[in-house]
């Protein structure tokens, strides 16, 4: 989503969103009056998806991003309890420094808040998880235009056949999402993904769909469909979304994520593993 | 310790070490017959430390490794109270298929016993951890020698005054082990090591021990010292030993670790991250 969709103040922000200070923007964040997405702002940090699930859960989780780190590459995870994300960096609220939040119970969405403090408890966890924008602006600045980018548009993303490894009440299909590129840039793109392990590294898969389970490429199960130029093939990567369809299966009783396109944006640069 | 110091009967095996099977391997050691190190063995496969915990402690120590990657990269965790390591290969059973183990008893060393079946229960947790026996090999693979294994000493380790990012009961230094090398292989042996993620990556730090809290590089903390021959410098890498050195100092009641040499051999390729 495009910042000038979202009906906010921007007049708060510093001029040069890209290399703003990550900690001036979060405390914009905290006063809930800017709920827009994250994109394109700080782009020298790594954002991260969210997720905050009571304790009892929290081990069974955690194995699952272990055992599956493309999907759900762990960036950081807080202490029972604790909201200040103080290994992710300085003065960091979790409840409040998102702009929105998402509230599931048993997988049924219920309300998308501008901050959580009523739902934190002693025994909360929060999950920090890489996302796409880090490799995104990597492969950008290696020459390679991203379409949706370029459009305006959401990456389209897709269920597939590839099953992660389960962990407790977590288990199903991998979410991809998709990018369109020439052969010789999806070359280039395994090469500067290979980096990026923190935010789902190299592609899961790159060209014919139905091998992953995909039969209609024109219809993403998420966000909006692409064009593909003359010599462009798929090229698919695991996605943050995996980890919120895994839990939403789970009818977890309550579970906050952060909502679409509204990161968590650390102090950790980006290229830090 | 090299292999011929274990008193074993090393008729069972297969001629073959390097390349032996994995899983042939484990079902040697579930026999108890063998309590030797694994070095040297199925050396295309992912070797791993062990630490099994009680579940109540199990969140904080996979909070610990998760922030503390270098030291103590995750390759596998078990189900709770499941022996069975599915996740790293076909028919694993956690308490039995380490050639020996250690237990410790609120940090005191109380036995070195062959198998952990007695010790085992529906609270269990099982830690697997990247070793240094993989890397090794892909530094030997790359034309670097390694002085401890040409010696057919045990590689020197020291504790530093680098900082672990705490987990609720664990903390503390890091500890390192140490390569003598030319500038030469010391820039190829990041190049090599930046590719084994799980088996502690790049070094930590290149040259002057002190910068790093080590006073004396005759005299290490564990294993043998060392001869540098003119023009080498100290290559430090983060070690598997720190987790172990931290739980005893968390005075943990009751912890299962490999006996040091004695390593998991997984399934896994080595390259697989």
């Amino acid at each position: 989503m495009a910042l000038e969709q979202t009906h906010d103040d921007l007049s708060v922000f510093p001029t040069d969103l890209a290399a703003a200070d990550p900690g001036e923007l979060r405390r914009i964040f905290r006063t809930g009056n800017y709920t827009g997405t994250t994109a394109g702002m700080a782009t020298d940090r790594t954002q991260g998806n969210l997720v905050i699930l009571p304790k009892d859960l929290a081990l069974d989780f955690a194995r699952f991003c272990q055992r599956n780190p493309k999907p759900c590459p762990l960036v950081g995870v807080s202490d029972t309890g604790n909201p200040d994300l103080w290994m992710l960096g300085e003065d960091i609220d979790i409840r409040t420094d998102i702009p929105a939040y998402k509230l599931y119970r048993h997988g049924q969405l219920m309300d998308t808040p501008s901050d959580v403090r009523d739902f934190w408890n002693e025994d909360s966890v929060a999950f920090v998880i890489g996302c796409s924008f880090s490799f995104e602006q990597a492969l950008m600045d290696a020459g390679i235009g991203l379409r949706h980018i370029e459009r305006g548009t959401v990456v389209p993303m897709y269920k597939t056949s590839i099953a992660c490894t389960p962990s407790g009440p977590f288990k199903g299909g991998m979410v991809v999402s998709m990018r369109p590129m020439t052969h010789e840039q999806a070359i280039r793109a395994v090469e500067v993904t290979s980096r990026f392990d923190h935010t789902h590294g190299v592609p899961v898969h790159v060209g014919d769909p139905s091998i992953i389970g995909i039969s209609d490429i024109d219809t993403p199960d998420w966000g909006d469909p692409t064009d593909f130029k003359p010599g462009e093939i798929p090229v698919f990567w695991a996605c943050g979304v995996t980890p919120q369809n895994v839990i939403q299966e789970a009818e977890v009783p309550l579970v906050i994520t952060h909502a679409p396109g509204r990161m968590l944006i650390t102090d950790l640069p980006t290229w830090k593993k």
